[in-house]
């Protein structure tokens, strides 16, 4: 059921102090992706990288048939299983480990960074009910995916309800829940499949699972169970609000997600035989709370201080910051969670839900074959062919501006009924001009969120970005020149594992908090961009245009978008 | 300087009636574009089209350099050559005439329609100033092509200074005198080459120019001298107004403009033995007033009664209507004027500015290579497949409404610093929905103008097109359903110069009136397009979408069109 493992030896250059003493200490840490786990061995004194392995799932996202019932799925399913999860364990830590040249023996803590909300069902020991013979077949058994979005009906209920009750926590999420989040797939299973609920002990986060599984201990980490699971202040929705939303589900939180609490860097347990065994590490070591992949990538980034803003930027993007400010009305975020992010301190998530793949539906499905011929010829892909040529047009040269919600709006506005718009266009248009401005609209985008932060007394004081786009200088400059902020880099190509490793450095007793950490292991090259004066102020002016066409088609001008969608669904349902 | 002109037999099957007498007569129509002259043979019973022929202009349009001074033009300059248009009469009639196979002494007439506002500086005798040594090397001695937009500025000031004065005529025009007309070009004349100016004996419209190099006589046709030169009600602009444009200016219209009005289909002449010899015609057959292209496609396809539309759709639509009702502020016309179509009646013009033209910009700029690819495999072209893809959605699959504003927004808003919107896209759309919302699109500025003409009183009782769009069934049904019309078509490919030619057939005197000539030569198919009831009513739903944008983006809600033209001017300028 395996397949080999890529292995890499790690070449990042580590921009830190002398070199360590020759007994040194090491960190694992295993990022769980999509589609891929991949582990890290981390140097706890400087946070070099010295060896890393990926390893892939052999079922990958299951969303069109399970194969034990050879039952297609419906529509906006997306299921994975969780044996893959430990043949990361088993296949990538090794080779981690054997690329780095160490010995295994210096290894002194593990830490983990999972997707989420991505949430399985469980017996009371931690076994997941799609691996008992009586359920393989059911595909309520088997994790739900952070994507699979099959429980929008359920979401749109316990919103609706928790404004009618005027639910106190709804605040903390900009106004909504989202239907990837522990909630909505809770009550989707409930409701769908309940002889499954009563059977299920526990419906546990794969971050948490994943360290049962290292430690033979249960614990929530703090940051999946305020983002997903609607912890505040430390309670769960109540179970009037739970009764009322569906009769026999008011037991939710008692019997199937309370547990206590573990602080993110907290040591959860040691690692047991058995997986000392998978991993080839030593018996015993620390293994620390389950972390979010954004949310652990601050530390990474060394930005784990009030108003340092990480900015993921990949296919979508997540913006993580903590603030030593409660700001609860802070409008469309995804969240804000006391020790979300670090400890001590509130975190902010907030997100756009199309970037990367806004810029990729272009290239794949709007330029034309003659752009694709060029790019061949000068030996570039496209992408890069028409970054060049857009970096050779001044601001507002395109006479275009856009919106970036081909994917909707996550924040600030939390509407996935809103679609992407390009106004401007004439025959003179030419696709690198589109593309611009497309990436400016990415960058308007940050700015609204940023803008929002700041309008609630939320101070973001750095833009520090990580994630794949950061490669892309043009658009680095177009978000430093549209921000007005300077923007830093992440070091590391390896973010949230290098995040996951520190904190297992943390419960490991190295270092004493994710601060320190952070400072010693962390990486990150400051002011490498920054804005250009006149662009910035050219900027200003195409950003109110951004602004007016956000506010008329987003809140309370024209609906004309969501009724487009409407209209798209009932003309394809009939 | 000429080269071989195409020569192509007339196959069209004329749905008239029985076959004419052996002693036939015939008219001849040419048809001068912007790049070439077409010649039909026209049999003046029934309109049967016997032979055409092309010469194209060795000249072409001049918009670069002018050879003989060897200097670049400035940009938005469009000249041409008088001595092509000659050209067109001695190898394009001869040649459709020899095509024909008819005995040309059969030919009793001959009618000319033109592009329009295209217009040239003559001496007294009608000698163009760009013949004359002296002059050969200066721009302003040239024909300005109808595209010729160097003027804009000399139009602007028109506009805003009757609009100042409340000049009466004003209104007549939408509200604005276009670049294009002759007032502006012949103020851009006056103060950029004021030597020229006071040697010019006339400013003609090459319509009226090539009628007097038929005949000997020159006189203003009624329709050019209404839509062009702002004759209203038997005058045009005062001494005053243009005393107050610029001081000397004062005598345009009474030195340089004014003549006698010739109402079309009226005799101007005979020919002369000079254009006898050039055209091989018979000396001293009639020969009638110049035409415009558009107005004169209006008797071709027999639509000359009150409330029938035709609708010439190309590049760009021109929608031309005779009424017996005078409302002078149906908003956004290009003009309304008497016997500007039909002697008698008033004629309506209004027009979108771009129509073909964005679905090939869309097709060329805007269509990845894998469509290029299945269409190359299907045997098709990329118009071809992505309208028979487009077929396949029902009306709101697409989940997108268009602005048709890429080239502008001639009528309603008569605003050419508009530009256009695509709003809906996602992740998920594909080339041909945004091609069929670009159809869509078309669709609703032509229901928009219609409702513009019915808003105001004048009753639109039928909708005919003609034009090579016609021969894209999706887009006419799209045109029925969206207006709730039934569509007939034009029965020439030729309309233009069929038109000309029952002109030429009223002048000599072969039939009593353009009614009657439009009875009796020419043709239409009814009714080959009828709205589908339950489309219709969808469309409705759509077409309420693109009024809130249209009012939204082109009158009193956000002006950002306007303020991106105006800063990419900025930007390219600086």
């Amino acid at each position: 059921m395996t397949r080999p493992s890529d292995v890499s030896a790690n070449g990042f250059e580590h921009a830190g102090e002398d070199p360590p003493p020759a007994a040194s200490q090491y960190v694992i840490g295993v990022d769980y992706g999509t589609l891929s786990g991949r582990a890290v061995v981390v140097r706890v004194s400087d946070g070099a990288e010295l060896g890393s392995a990926v390893h892939e799932y052999p079922h990958g996202v299951i969303d069109a048939t399970l194969a034990s019932s050879g039952e297609p799925l419906p529509p906006e399913w997306a299921l994975q299983v969780p044996a893959d999860y430990i043949d990361v364990l088993r296949y990538a830590v090794p080779e981690a480990v054997s690329a780095s040249g160490i010995d295994p023996e210096q290894v002194i803590g593990i830490g983990t960074d999972f997707t989420a909300c991505t949430i399985l069902p469980t017996t009371a020991e931690g076994t997941p009910l799609c691996e008992l013979d009586a359920f393989t077949h059911r595909p309520h058994a088997y994790i739900k995916l952070w994507k699979h979005h099959a429980a929008q009906p359920h979401a749109d209920r316990i919103n609706t309800l928790a404004h009618e009750r005027r639910e106190p926590w709804i605040a903390r999420y900009g106004g909504k829940l989202s239907s990837e989040w522990a909630f909505a797939k809770g009550l989707q299973l409930f409701e769908e499949d309940r002889e499954l609920y009563e059977v299920m002990d526990h419906f546990v986060e794969a971050a948490d699972w994943i360290v049962w599984q290292l430690t033979g201990e249960y614990r929530r980490n703090a940051c999946t169970a305020g983002y997903k699971a609607v912890r505040q202040d430390g309670r769960y929705p109540s179970e009037d609000f739970l009764a009322a939303l569906a009769p026999g589900f008011e037991g939710f939180v008692h019997d199937k997600i309370e547990r206590p609490i573990a602080e993110l860097g907290e040591r959860v347990g040691s690692l047991t035989a058995e997986a000392a065994a998978w991993t080839g590490l030593p018996e015993g070591i620390a293994v620390c709370a389950g972390n979010v992949d954004a949310h652990v990538t601050a530390p990474a980034a060394r930005a784990v201080e009030p108003g340092q803003m990480v900015a993921i930027m990949g296919t979508s993007t997540c913006h993580v910051m903590s603030s030593d400010v409660l700001a609860g009305d802070v409008p469309g975020m995804c969240g804000v969670v006391e020790g979300g992010i670090v400890p001590g301190l509130y975190g902010y998530e907030a997100g756009q839900s199309g970037v990367g793949d806004i810029f990729a539906w272009f290239v794949d499905h709007g330029t034309p074959a003659y752009v694709a011929e060029e790019a061949e010829r000068a030996g570039l892909g496209v992408h890069e062919l028409l970054t060049e040529q857009a970096s050779g047009l001044a601001v507002g040269e395109s006479g275009l501006v856009a919106l970036d919600w081909h994917s909707g709006n996550r924040s600030v506005l939390v509407d996935h009924e809103l679609s992407g718009l390009v106004v401007g266009t004439t025959l003179a248009t030419r696709p690198h001009e589109v593309y611009r401005a497309l990436l400016e609209a990415t960058a308007f985008g940050t700015r609204r969120i940023i803008q929002a932060f700041e309008d609630s007394g939320v101070a973001v004081r750095e833009l520090v970005v990580a994630g794949g786009l950061l490669k892309n200088a043009l658009l680095m400059q177009i978000y430093a020149d549209v921000t007005g902020k300077t923007l830093s880099l992440i070091g590391s190509e390896q973010g949230p594992a290098l995040g996951a490793a520190m904190h297992a450095a943390v419960a490991a007793g190295a270092h004493p908090d994710i601060h320190a950490a952070a400072h010693a292991m962390g990486s990150r090259s400051d002011a490498v961009y920054t804005p250009d004066a006149a662009a910035h102020e050219a900027y200003k002016e195409l950003y109110a245009e951004y602004e007016l066409l956000h506010d008329h088609f987003g809140q309370d001008g024209n609906d004309v978008m969501r009724r487009l969608k409407a209209r798209r669904r009932a003309v394809v349902d009939a």
